[in-house]
């Protein structure tokens, strides 16, 4: 199989067909619509085996929600975007169970380490009505969903996997349904935390920030398991390979001389590639995933240092 | 002036011997110290204006202390990174007061932006004496040096420039010295959280992370300014350029034909790029240094597209 | 002058009247107005030296906001309390300058010690505008009171008088008026957290937890100082202190006999105790200010005795 | 049962040895040790179904260590602190199991409420091994003892009971032995974040912050269960009841009059109580238990007030 480098059938499917020269991928079905001038939706349905083999990810749904711009966004522009994500998320919930069936929602991910925590953070918000329903029932709705949720850490702070967790937890509570919330990899720097694939065929977690572990998903847990991706980080590595096969794809076109190559290196290109590499006013760095550990660490050198000096 | 892209006066000389083919420059002195297996000093001196117009920093002292495999760093190698930091710091905080003079310590950056959160977290962890000495001097030792300290934010969330922060608060305080400790931007990846500058030159606040502002120095608070800066980011514009120049030196080596570009395009160089990107298993990963802002727009767009959806 | 442990106008004025058993305190004006069921506006307004000497506060306007069950508050209701502060501290901004007279807004406090971190965490949500009118004109309205806030911390973490740090900055920013954010100390459980009082006479910083600082009013900046002050803690041994006398209270008025002593103090009273302290359903508890940092502490020699015994 | 508002078992046997006047309690055996000027450790052994009833909590071993001024505690205090909880600790530990059977530690309570915030901040600390066992073997000593650890979070949060989280985990990953560590209440305000309670008969979570959830023991999860308890708060209805009942033994010694209640009215006990409820030096306050929430929604209508007005 290919390396995409990226959890977003949407970009798999771009990155197949670009180096295949395809119009579309054989058993792969793709519809887009506009919302509004900021959000797009795009749902890319992968068929059959052909179309797992190609994309690398199983047969099944994956909606993609791009939000533009939301580092500025308001209130309502918020709102809107969730009232989307809602819709999408709603319509691949009632695919596989009923409107009063149990629902575990999975928060994956390392609360410390900023672009892990997504995952521990949305948990934060959930409305959590199981335990109502089940010791305060006169305090609610009959009709209300029994929701229940969990951050379950990750392997390298538990010395457990995460689906050894959650097997144990699916068997006592019982839901008839997961929802798994991760941060993910893209190749594209716009995407970072601004992109929302809503996936029904599990996840793999920590794909998103390079430890592989275990799958979660209906043939490990024996109950539908809908993912909720949000793209984190893109890794520095596969930021300048793109580059670098841009750049040959261009030396080839012009059919450079060594002149070019020589005015090239001579020339500061910094704000072209600036241009190219930080959409939207970002301010793109290049940081170790662990930036906030080195902080502390580094916090507490330079602390020391100057109490020791005085 | 050449543009650096660094605030480190080391990798500027590197940057300028190299551009130049030079052994030292003219107004330049440099001095190298192995402490250790990990731990590096080196001081650049920059002693006249041929110096400084090549470096692009005035007249002075630049101290860079390198430590190697802080992420992992045990209790004995921080206090004896500290201790190195220290003695630096003593050496040139003594070349401009005595031992009893009035120190204030300023934090620059923001405390909520991650890798701006370098000053602030500091000036948490500093032994202040200031007030002890003024209100209760029974209590402590009559040859403490009085030290105070303060975090004044930045121009994005006060709306006041530093520098009139500082300038209204030294007319009051009447320091003898300033420290000031900021966040940097280093073309190294391998520097990141790794490595202190320690400078009695004054400093740029923002510098580092893309938003120059008024210059915190001698000249324009008229007492010393002892700087220590620490690299917190690389910019992805930054990198990607250095890899095209690297790549481009290899073509004209290797004086390459069509073929070789295209085994080049149809290779998967990625694994050879991140030996050179991602130095001692470090993730390096390219983010918006907005990133946490980011994450709690997401965050907040997911929970409640699941809580209106169940 | 009378020790009234609260820094509340209104509870002055309360403990005042019961005391000396008067209607009203000479000096000393009140208007009282219910807004909806959870909120209830009370001006206090002193006007001559008689109620100066009462209160212990000098002339001026102290307007309370109370506002109930803010526990539970829906985004609704926090929106109907903002909007009345706003419309309260409107009019006294109004009383003082003009429309676009510059402000700046002070966040008194320490953030990283709990009830006392309002003042940096407003500071965080403010709105600023001077550095875009400064700077960037043309993207603003023409008519935009500029805007700047700052977080000085407190005299322990700087070593510097608040006041002196506010001086210097007053004299280089010039705003017009200063509004200055803090936390208090009442006598009422019920107003921790719920309670908003807005003064125009200035603030003494720290009053609330216990460590009283010089003054930052018109006499010491010389130009208004409106402070917003929220109840953030009471004091423990005042608690005890006024249980201790409603419980005489009630022996005199029962002209009890050792009996009834001896079946009190059999009896278990806690329940009663607790209806009386602990109003709405919340969980009150007795901490030292310092919790959090004790936490840590604690922590570490848990978690280090756990490391060294596995 | 006499409710003794208090998670410490040498507090219970303190109440109960005074309230029935006895030297000591039939089914109790104590043993008191001073470590040094400021640490204590009281072994109470309960060995039979009298003490079992006396003090309410089941035969076994409560090990209270106390420790003085940890909160101006220095780097070796806290190291000395460390090194006699893990002495205790392991004591305990070697009655159960062997050296290198499996422990998992478990955090409870809600790393966003302060007083509840423990258990998960203690998680955070402790050095996992049983991934690198299982995973990378050749990294470790072949001696080492497989350790993992859970912040399971609180009912409130997940919807979840703890003993339901834990018993599909146990399940799972078949430790040998529970370390449980949860916030406890004490009556005491001397022992707030000063006391460890170490003892191996479980824990029932969520005692020290009002809401009792089912029991973690060798009973519902079939493994032994050591839990490390730290009081955290003391509710204020006890602290005042506490208050009354010393207060009403002073007024039957003293048979005094009702001119002794009303000078005592009169009077102004504020200092002498404060000297007996806040000892060394803390500034005890009372505060909901939501605190940090409350101040968060305080902090969004002060912030939103302010910007409404400008």
């Amino acid at each position: 199989m290919y390396n995409f480098r990226t959890d977003l059938a949407v970009e798999r499917r771009e990155i197949f067909r670009k180096n295949n020269k395809l119009k579309e991928i054989d058993g792969v079905e793709v519809e887009e619509k506009k919302i509004n001038e900021n959000i797009n939706v795009t749902r890319v349905k992968i068929v059959n085996e052909k179309g797992e083999t190609a994309i690398g990810k199983p047969i099944g749904n994956y909606i993609t929600i791009d939000i533009k711009k939301i580092k500025l966004a308001e209130e309502d522009e918020i709102q809107k975007a969730s009232e989307i994500v809602s819709e999408e998320l709603k319509n691949i919930i009632n695919k596989h169970i009923s409107y009063k069936d149990d629902i575990l929602v999975v928060g994956l991910g390392n609360l410390y380490v900023t672009p892990d925590s997504l995952g521990p953070k949305v948990i934060n918000d959930i409305d959590i009505t199981r335990h109502i329903i089940k010791y305060l029932p006169q305090y609610i709705d009959e009709n209300t969903r029994p929701v229940s949720a969990i951050s379950p850490g990750v392997l390298g702070t538990t010395g457990i996997e995460t689906l050894e967790i959650l097997e144990g937890i699916v068997e006592k509570v019982k839901p008839k349904l997961l929802i798994v919330i991760d941060s993910l990899a893209s190749r594209s720097i716009e995407r970072i935390s601004s992109t929302v694939q809503i996936s029904d065929t599990g996840i793999v977690p920590g794909a998103g920030v390079g430890n592989t572990r275990k799958e979660l998903s209906q043939r490990t847990l024996n109950i539908p398991v809908v993912s909720m991706g949000v793209p984190m980080v893109v890794e520095s590595a596969v930021l300048v390979n793109d580059c670098l096969n841009l750049f040959i794809e261009k030396l080839q076109q012009e059919a450079k001389s060594n002149d070019y190559l020589n005015k090239l290196k001579e020339a500061d290109n910094y704000e072209e590639i600036k241009e190219v590499l930080n959409p939207q006013d970002y301010n793109m760095i290049v940081t170790p995933k662990e930036i906030d550990e080195l902080i502390d660490n580094m916090s507490s050198i330079v602390a020391r240092g100057i109490n020791m000096s005085l």
